[in-house]
């Protein structure tokens, strides 16, 4: 019982992030760097596009000669020459004059838009028949209208979806900085807790927590690496926990939820010669026992064994952590995505902790439902059926059904 | 002008999936197969947990016997045993019996809850005092109470999140059957498109889409190979499909938006043996210019070139058919993840064609707010400000500021 119902308030647990340093910077490819955080933030020094661009084959034009232009009465041009691909426009452009352009082409001095080729004919040599008008700067992008030189275009934290990739491309980064990748150690602890290729005894089980643990780190951009299985034995899990100090940025420790393992876990951190016991309990249901070591910079997390409360903790607690290791940072740099939904039921909470609450999702016929999974934390099988979890704020005494809810979706 | 204009309707398109055949199945190691899709259905055949287990350290009891008790009015129960880790329990117990259980240990017969040894009090060797009553299955995990033998728990076609991960790693599976991957090969043509790691001339542009495309590709759970770039030549784009077509499931070319590639892309298309042009147009704003050829059982896709429009097309259109292909099914088997938002200005749209319109979400007084962000096709940067796309039924005619909009978010 110790320590155990002296919980740390949450703005105490998430400010020792600040003592969690970012990963260093590494330099990848560009076709690897996606799904990584931007470790520089993007200024172009250049405009881009660095003319103003044809985007559709035509003839480039001062839109306001053009103006009234149509099937009943053409508007006639003269074609003063043409643009050839890769090269400068052999001139100016005024009113009334029009240049041969294709997609990707530059326009001439004078010329701010471009009629498209199936709105004109040609009806000699220097005269164009234009059916259409065109507002000013149709069919064109304008210097620096998609990238400006000199602004900032993403910021250092930024996760690298399809199109920052993109950017970057067409900015000419082969080669990105992006935030090397925090390696997270699982051990898993428990002298009933078997390797999940050997048939348990009674009274023993798989070891679950190492697979759903990794999965959710290798979802928020770090890489698992896994400890094995130890036994309820303080020696041995100090021994494995020195050991990945050398080689991990964060360790788990996934303890059965018997207060024996949580003992050991304790006895074993604190046998680490510099590590320090920071949090003992946090107000958070599932996931009350949850203890929070330093190691030096190297955060050690001993989480509750039920699969569940394991789950719940690392997505809404340890996860930011490791966000923060991955440059990714609080809010708004990562913010969650949030589903408002209604609420099927009621659900009462115990005010003094913030309760999360397993939730499926159904298409309704005002939106999306909330329907509250309510099982015991032990069950994996009420993991499957969720798409997220409702919040329920330390100060509330609970949700009434029909109420609107923001269902926080798995990441 | 050709065919250009008959659309091809989108039911038709997504017909052509059929045709299309799901990847062969192949077995990872669990830690491997995260984010993966199912290729079999999980029945247990066995339950799960297969005994009835407790879930905290105390006393296994019959919860009728501890009703009423207190701490001014504690119940008195006899001891009459304990259970060893690892075995089965030595007797039953009957009512008023209790018997000593830790986390993880099989409960006795007769038993149908567990005490918590926190209100329990030993008087002497054989007499326990308890000073709070239980719930039946209280603190225990009934047989087959997480998973039932015999009852389907993850259908073929499920995507492994780490939870899933997690009830494959309870049930023993060390190996999971998954699809392969989809190899999905992308041609950037156009005689303007240069490597990013070359400096345009002038008329001249990075290559974008192959960047734009791979990320996209991976998201959904495919892997790109990219074809590199290939000039405005009907010959060598046949040759590079040719060349492609011997390890791809699937081709992407993305060509220019000018009316001359486009012809290249249906000429080298018409030049392979065997491949027949499926639809030449589709009803969607951006990307009406969207090819589809097929060459046996393999799709050949002509993406517009402009940027957000290949996106938009691939998120749309091709992201089904590859995910058919990944095994993951149609909706139910997907669905796309929507939040309701107030919409912040009005948008028109031209019926006839289904309009998708790039929208940042940004939190508001009663929720989202969905702030379309209108530009042109050609802008990388209106990607990079998006969070998804609203779309707009063909049948509108657009939607008004104020009204709710689903924004489906970017996968």
């Amino acid at each position: 019982m110790t320590g155990f119902f002296k919980v740390t308030p949450l703005e105490t647990v998430f400010a020792l992030r600040e003592q969690v340093p970012v990963r260093p910077v590494e330099t990848l490819p560009l076709l690897e760097a996606g799904g990584r955080i931007l470790a520089e933030t993007i200024i172009p020094a250049a405009n881009y596009p660095e003319f103003n661009r044809a985007t559709m084959d035509g003839y480039a034009v001062q839109a306001n000669a053009t103006f009234g232009a149509s099937e009943a009465n053409p508007v006639y041009l003269n074609l003063i020459g043409q643009i050839a691909m890769g090269e400068k426009p052999p001139a100016a452009i005024g009113f009334g004059e029009a240049m041969a352009i294709a997609t990707g082409g530059m326009l001439p001095e004078g010329a701010d838009s471009v009629v498209m080729s199936e709105y004109v004919t040609p009806i000699d040599a220097a005269t164009l028949e234009i059916v259409r008008s065109v507002a000013p700067w149709s069919n064109v992008i304008a210097i620096g209208e998609d990238m400006a030189a000199g602004q900032q275009l993403l910021t250092c934290g930024t996760r690298l979806r399809a199109q920052e990739c993109g950017a970057l491309a067409a900015l000419g980064f082969s080669r990105v900085p992006v935030f090397q990748k925090p390696v997270i150690g699982i051990v898993s602890t428990g002298d009933e807790i078997v390797p999940i290729d050997v048939r348990p005894r009674i009274g023993e089980i798989r070891d679950i927590n190492t697979y759903t643990l990794a999965g959710m780190i290798s979802d928020c951009g770090a890489t698992a690496r896994s400890y094995g299985i130890i036994a309820d034995d303080a020696a041995k899990l100090e021994q494995t926990c020195l050991e990945a100090m050398a080689s991990v940025d964060m360790l788990l420790i996934s303890g059965g939820s018997s207060v024996g393992t949580r003992d050991i876990t304790i006895e074993a951190i604190n046998r680490l010669p510099e590590a320090e016991i920071k949090v003992h309990g946090i107000p958070l249901s599932p996931g009350k026992p949850t203890i929070l070591a330093s190691f030096g910079k190297i955060l050690i997390w001993g989480l509750p064994g039920q699969v569940t409360s394991a789950m719940i903790v690392f997505d809404r607690i340890v996860r930011p952590f490791i966000q923060h290791m991955t440059g990714r940072g609080a809010p708004p740099g990562y913010r969650d995505i949030t589903v408002p939904a209604v609420l099927t039921r009621n659900l009462a909470s115990t005010p003094g902790r913030t309760d999360y609450i397993r939730t499926r999702l159904e298409p309704g016929p005002d939106g999306w439902k909330a329907i509250p999974i309510l099982g015991k934390s032990g069950l994996i099988n009420t993991m499957l059926k969720a798409d997220g979890l409702i919040e329920i704020d330390m100060n509330s005494e609970g949700l009434e059904k029909g109420s609107l809810v923001n269902v926080i979706l798995f990441a």
